[in-house]
């Protein structure tokens, strides 16, 4: 119901959150998976009320915006950087107090937003929620794998940017030694939540949150389920320290709702991405 | 193997627990959705022992009777409310020591039978586990929405008459300020089992449990999950109290069977209504 | 890709086709079937091409709108009546070269527009192609279940309506009865296909396709599957004629997209939509 | 609906149709695949009308019982063979004007209810409807494998029993070559047709219906699927015959619901059972 | 069981018909579609026997090999024409008496053997079975695209070659011209058997088979179905004259097993295989 | 990737963990349950990753051989486990360093490697990790079913041999009575977990781990799901355990891959099947 009644926009302008849709996930051009996402969450949201008992907020009281879908090319990364280029290469996401929501496809698609932020921001904390450590140099010939997108990410970052990981639960021998040698892994939920809860209010957070983060019991839907993941309540937990923090942008990736026949991971992602609105709010 | 051994029984006689089936669920006339419980409930059973090592009780030691199923019209919920009155009215359940376990169908089914406990017993505690607060006042032309139930009950409750809502996260802003007002939402585990346990032994419980109560990822057959719900461990241990207190009814409700191709939401089901019949017994 | 093309219009104003969607099937609040079959149709039209090999004609070249979906009521058929009435009353068909190809739903819709069109169009063919008679005068007490949409339009017929039941393969003794008597039933595509040839080219000609018309092989995502039925090369060959002919309306209804996980359904329907917005055009 | 409104019987007794079902299909004890059709079946019924258009017969104006589920044993083919056993020794078919409908589980159960009919008809057609020839000696170690059925059978035919083969499209070369040498093996539908309308009208005939028999298309749920196969058309040609001839006794094996999420193809059994039912009446 | 019972071969040696999977479909690292066809169709020719009814052949009495799969990289069409290359490039299919059967992936694979073939063969007749024209120029920045694929190849055929199209029911207006324009396109099964019964028995054939050819009903299982398509009898037809003229290669694509969760596409897909190796042979 | 890049055996001689399949699971041909989770488990073995962050080991570090599927004869336990003893009687595990992990089918499978191990072992701790006591005498006439395997196994235990149940939640009166008198279920994980650290670190452990021990929720994919299990998380702390004492042995059983359609059970199945390889490495 309650991203139907958000305003849809053609482009950015005024303060506010704004979804934006990126189903890209590649060549074929009908039916693999995390394509689908942004569409099937707008459906799912017809299910679920616009008030968070989570927040005590509701959607009807923020200025909320959906931008649709970016178009996207399945063999072509470039064109889709392209296309994101085209919609906030002019927008000052912190003068402008625009705070994007971007939602996948893949967890590739993150690399946009996140040099956009990253390049405005220069100190920005980026918590990364996830089951893999996506830290590798380059998958199967292409380094904007999904399974790179953190290691391309590392290489725009700099003094003033921390990462911070949590849920991660696979991985290359490789990729856990880098996480201990830059001490970026969490290693439980309190963790987590006490470096979130150290920064300081205004520290500005972005939050790259790839849905098999989750155990696959909660979201069945995705690519590579992880058994051995996180939960709702712990995410409703860093959530709330989110909302009462700085949060300035957010993506949700690797839903891919073909996966889940029951429809209730559609379910789950739409009820993540309507907290997130709100918290962003 | 238990149901199918329980004694069929066409009408209310003895003193003993009695299974009916309610599968209301709408206008089409076949394959929507909870209306099927009733009858996958049963073909589930077949999967159970008779035994529950949780309350050390077989179901070959008790006097248990299946009605079947009530008649069913997609669209005229005055029918079938002719239908169960036509059922009972002649039957006293605190007399006869009769105990009722509804399965629906959708959660407006509970309409009937609460109706009829609350206006045989003046003192009766109502426990709702559910994800949903259903207290709307009406709901898209509705008063009998299953979004209304549980307002529709309150306003047949009396001074001896007491609400207990758990597991409620879902519901508008009102619904949740009525809540507040009302003091009737447990707002943790612990908290719902103090006030259970502080019943005295004889007072009357009826439980309504929706089963989107559960986490999804329990129970994922069911029209409207909410992410974020409870355990079967948490009611095993409402369960185990309910058992030690005055159990007098109860109705379980909202399975909805095509939504999960596994059909383990459907052996989930037939487990609950194992542990209620026993809880009954 | 092409529903999209189209212009979307929030109101009935130009001559042209218009695809309007009544997804009504019943009480549940979410999830049951035929009411998610707008939506899925729209979503399935993205992998179609925009041109008909089979009339040779380009969704491109006409003048086609979306009206988007009526708001609907589960239980409360008498509010989307007026719903539809609200958005037709004004409105002369045959005026203002307007033909409408509404989407439901149940077959139930199907008698807002007909009711419509019999009023506009004192000379009328109504093609019903369907699994099922839909004869019957009141099914489960209601007389406007979907098993009875047809008896509801005959009586609205009068002496220059004709009516052309096709492909029906089920329904009671009495209903079997009642085409013999009043000749209504073609008993093979020949016959059909005779009969729709034999009209005047300015007879105009409404088309109320139930989608379990055909083959539940090629069609699986319906309600009510129906071994034996036809073909879409059968459809075709009525198709081409209807081509040829004065087609003012049409309606599709009964596609269940949970039915079928695979999705096929959808796009099967989507096919059907796009050859019948071009064969209005 | 049908089958619920047929008188249940736990024993044979007066003369008509009888259903009996005998989910037997391996050692597995919960959910595997065809020991869930008579079960399916029977729910699937509800959503047919008792009316047959193809042989303009009722159900409600013939005899017919329904003797529920033998008991299986998974692994104990011999145990099954004896429930059998008891249920039928004392029956005399011909005398007391019985006729048998099982419904398997697997097709190996056709030897129990065929060997009875031999025993007692000393003329009988067999008339085989099947995607595999089913004629190997042994296979897997297991004689009584439905991969044998058809061949232990012939070990029990006489002078007068006759086996007609069609649709068999599978089997290892030397079952081909032993169904050109015995020549039991129908080319075509026309020959099929043919040589059982040249029978005549007192030939006892016995149908043994393997639903793999039909396109996968038309019924996917069944266990070992051949392309290419027969069509609900082409059957009812052949049941409009038998209709015509004496048709004593047929079974219906192989339906696997879990196979078929959709559900269509337990319809499409219950459908074929209907025909049956009403063809042996 | 019989791929199985084939060679395991490393590399390309002897005369023979070898079978080579190249399940390439796209950039996601893990379960969208086609690229789990060589798998699943390896898993599912278990359910098959050796011997085909419709050619009289067993694979037992022929040299067919199993070349395994070819490493497959997401994003990068480049690096698996490398990977075919290394394979094949010492090997003359003419004088080595080699016949590739090659099983996508996406259609766009098809390029490689085909142009490997259209390199070898100065006359060769490419018989192209499918849904859809695939004569795009590009499609969505991607000239490799499996909309392309067709066109890519006309682009290296010379004038002894031939393009023989049939099955296409999709297609923009100027892939229609085109073929109109090239005449390349069957209007019937009669007249592609009849084109090909023409072919002198030494003409060189090759089969591009995109299995959306088949009419969704009998291959759900595929990414872009359309409806109206071809039977497995049709397709048997062409078959019988391929065997009895000079096929010498062929490849299958476009199996998408996850969208058929019965299985049954994967046992059809399977069965072509073997029908192919056999017609190879 | 992992099970790829281990040695293929067609023997046991060198030491090192082997993995074994015996997808044993009945008599229908095709298509059930368990018999698929060896092939099936090792297709989503393509998805994990080598290395373990549990217990930062990787796989490709140690000595691992995959000794493929044993034959499997659907009704013939006798002949599957001649086929075990073929394979293992000229081996000794305790010489020769081989520890074995057997992968079902059901868990009546397990009987052939435990026997042996116990013959081997004159000191054995055996764990049953489970949802099911399987203590019974006998099953549908069949001593072998898997109802009963433990108790099966407790014949052949000697004065050394000691069994640890836990996670049991399902059984017959008698069966509790059974473990009660023997004292051989474990409360609470915190009671399973000091039991197996009060072993001494030479005493061999063999694991025998019917997969519906896990919440249905993590494993949907099993065939008598009981709700009120044990998760991924509990398991590792297991795990741990084992992998700092003497694992010597280990089989994981009833895994079903078509009851999950997500196929994310089948991921699960192969992470525990990893952990297991490592931890008796």
């Amino acid at each position: 119901m309650y991203f139907v009644d958000t305003t849809s926009a053609s482009e950015i302008q005024k303060p506010g959150a704004y979804l934006l849709g990126i189903g890209y996930d590649g060549s074929t051009s009908y039916r693999p998976g995390t394509r689908f996402a942004p569409e099937y969450i707008r459906l799912a949201s017809n299910n679920l009320e616009s008030y968070s008992p989570y927040l005590d907020k509701d959607l009807h009281d923020y200025s909320i915006f959906d931008l649709g879908d970016l178009p996207t090319y399945p063999t072509r990364f470039d064109l889709i950087q392209q296309e994101f280029s085209n919609l906030t290469q002019h927008i000052s996401l912190v003068n402008q107090q625009v705070k994007l929501l971007t939602v996948g496809g893949e967890h590739s698609i993150s690399y946009m937003p996140i040099k956009k932020y990253l390049e405005e921001y220069p100190e920005l904390t980026i918590l990364h929620l996830d089951a893999h450590a996506d830290l590798r140099e380059e998958y199967l010939g292409n380094p904007h794998s999904h399974a790179c997108i953190i290691r391309r990410i590392t290489e725009h970052m700099g003094e003033g940017h921390q990462l911070i990981q949590y849920g991660i639960r696979s991985g290359t021998k490789e990729e856990f030694q880098w996480m201990r040698q830059h001490k970026t892994r969490m290693h439980s939920l309190n963790e987590c939540l006490n470096n979130l809860i150290e920064l300081s209010c205004s520290t500005p957070v972005y939050l790259t949150l790839d849905l098999d983060f989750f155990d696959p019991s909660e979201l069945p839907g995705t690519g590579t389920p992880e058994a051995g993941g996180e939960s709702f309540h712990s995410f409703v937990k860093i959530l709330k320290i989110l909302n009462s923090k700085n949060l300035v942008g957010a993506d949700v990736t690797e839903l891919s709702p073909p996966i889940d026949p029951s429809g209730n991971s559609n379910c789950f992602a739409a009820k993540i991405v309507r907290e997130l609105l709100l918290a962003l709010s």
